[in-house]
């Protein structure tokens, strides 16, 4: 499944960038497949794109109009489907990272087939898998953990994968979310995936490699999060980790969306990470804390990366702010 | 989804009867529902009913057919078809609690249709559910959790729902799997969620009830499962629970069908479920142990109860041999 670029990002209205989750992904690390933005009134992002109608997307190049957005819960909103529909009958295909699949909306799978366009649905897996043997791997793993959701777990794998490359380090990132998926072009929606299979879906993600390949996983959720856990928990065994990277946005004193569930200490974070890690890696360990401090005062940042990395012990870094190196210093110096 | 009575169990040709599962638990527990056995050349297992053919189940009352078997990985083995479909063919319907829908065969749905009877797929979630809210709900809940799968985390929560409702407390029975579901009629087929809705199917599976009305909920899976750990989990944060009560196989050693996966130590199960049970309900603590004792000699087994039970500080039983009496004396003295 793979989804004809070039894109045209579809914001609704949403009022945030949090909710914009996926356009803003595919902004900072698929820039040149995005040829414009589309947005309702009453929208609150602005991606810096041109605003776009249908017609003039297309002849930019656009080939999909991709649902940038990923609202509470995975649904289309009902006054979304007329956008999404004026989009197909102009001869745009559509791509959603959303759980209801878009063949499920009459009107969409009308104006599709009417159009003859396609309709891709990201987050429904597009293999069924088996359930997880637990046999040990050959290759490295890294998986990025969470203190919440949307705290940067993907951005610090897509960087530190990156970083690793640059270093002519074997490496591939892993994606298991929507926005990954459209960035690498490949990976599974591990939350879409039926429970059982949760961890098997995960080992068949991270297949055997070559004994100094890594792979960086993109993590899921959090087990810190009242509704996610067992997605991060399945994700976490099926990937087999050598290594977690902890990630955080410094500032967050909740669960998005939770008020009543605190963030917890980050050395509590890395304790129950490893602890469950090593039942399916026994050498698990936590190669560093991943932070975005973009909500922190911009002279207070770098006190504040060094003051946690010798609260804990291990390298700390801002992903978008200072890369990854310190991290792969140390993690190459420990396992070569 | 009311699947019709009476039963005729279909057990393949499993060799033993952890494979049987689903027909042994309806024997133990909704016996006045079952007429009769089919077993192919081969089975190993013998429940001591009739051995009937499709047209004598018929005549003694069956409306339905029940795949009794659980195999490894939920799916239908080739040479079943021919049977099923003659099951159907003879007017029988068909139920199943397997991952793969029934349906999705196509020799299976044919025969049904020609025969206008019905398929029943216990296993595939019949609603939707919303993402988890955390919220606290009324009333009290126990949930069963594992050393692993197949410990008797189904029987104990039948014998304490029962002990219970013969004290007169107010308690239900919570299915999780298709074998309770088939029992009580009810339920989420928890592990067949997709992976993002498993805690907030657990929270539907027990609203909100009277502030002494115990919901007592079939566990699924293990922590300490390399495949099912993620849905343990999800069922843990959703099922918010007042009391767990850890359940095990006296005798087990490693995790069924992982030779390289040990059994935990008892005290290590309790604690890292309830580590993480009080994400989402501080107040949680364990009510006991529930062993299933029938691997040791008959003259050890008291006495491995008593060990344990001092050994822990808590109460141990063997719910089919001793009833949770003793632990629900303890729970009323503790909670009234």
């Amino acid at each position: 499944m793979k989804v004809p670029g070039k894109y045209l990002l579809f914001l609704g209205d949403v009022a945030d960038r949090l909710s914009a989750k996926t356009a803003c992904g595919l902004l900072d690390w698929a820039r040149d497949e995005c040829v414009g933005q589309s947005r309702l009134t009453g929208c609150g992002v602005d991606l810096g794109l041109p605003d776009l109608d249908f017609a003039a997307a297309r002849q930019a190049g656009a080939q999909t109009l991709v649902i940038g957005v990923a609202p509470f819960g995975g649904t289309i909103a009902p006054h979304w489907i007329e956008p999404i529909v004026a989009a197909l009958t102009a001869g745009l295909n559509v791509a959603s990272g959303m759980h209801i699949r878009l063949r499920s909306v009459p009107a969409i799978a009308a104006a599709a087939d009417a159009a003859g366009v396609g309709l891709f649905d990201i987050r429904v897996p597009a293999a069924t898998y088996p359930i997880a043997s637990g046999r040990k791997r050959a290759g490295r793993r890294m998986l990025m953990v969470g203190t919440d959701c949307a705290v940067g777990k993907k951005y610090t794998a897509l960087t530190i994968a990156r970083d690793m490359a640059a270093r002519g380090m074997k490496a591939s990132f892993r994606a298991t979310g929507q926005t990954g998926i459209l960035i690498a072009g490949e990976g599974v929606p591990i939350d879409a995936v039926v429970a059982d299979f949760v961890a098997g879906a995960a080992e068949a993600l991270s297949p055997d490699n070559h004994a100094d390949h890594w792979d960086v996983i993109e993590g899921q959720g959090s087990l810190f999060h009242p509704a996610y856990a067992g997605v991060a928990l399945g994700l976490l065994h099926g990937s087999q980790p050598d290594a977690i990277v902890l990630c955080h946005a410094a500032g967050r004193t909740h669960i998005d969306g939770y008020p009543d569930f605190p963030i917890p200490a980050l050395a509590e974070c890395v304790d129950l990470n490893l602890r469950l890690a090593r039942l399916t890696n026994p050498a698990a360990r936590c190669a560093g804390i991943a932070i975005n401090t973009s909500a922190l005062p911009a002279t207070a940042r770098a006190d504040h990366l060094r003051a946690v990395s010798a609260q804990l012990g291990m390298p700390c870094f801002d992903p978008l702010a200072t890369g990854s190196g310190a991290m792969l210093d140390h993690l190459t110096a420990a396992v070569g």
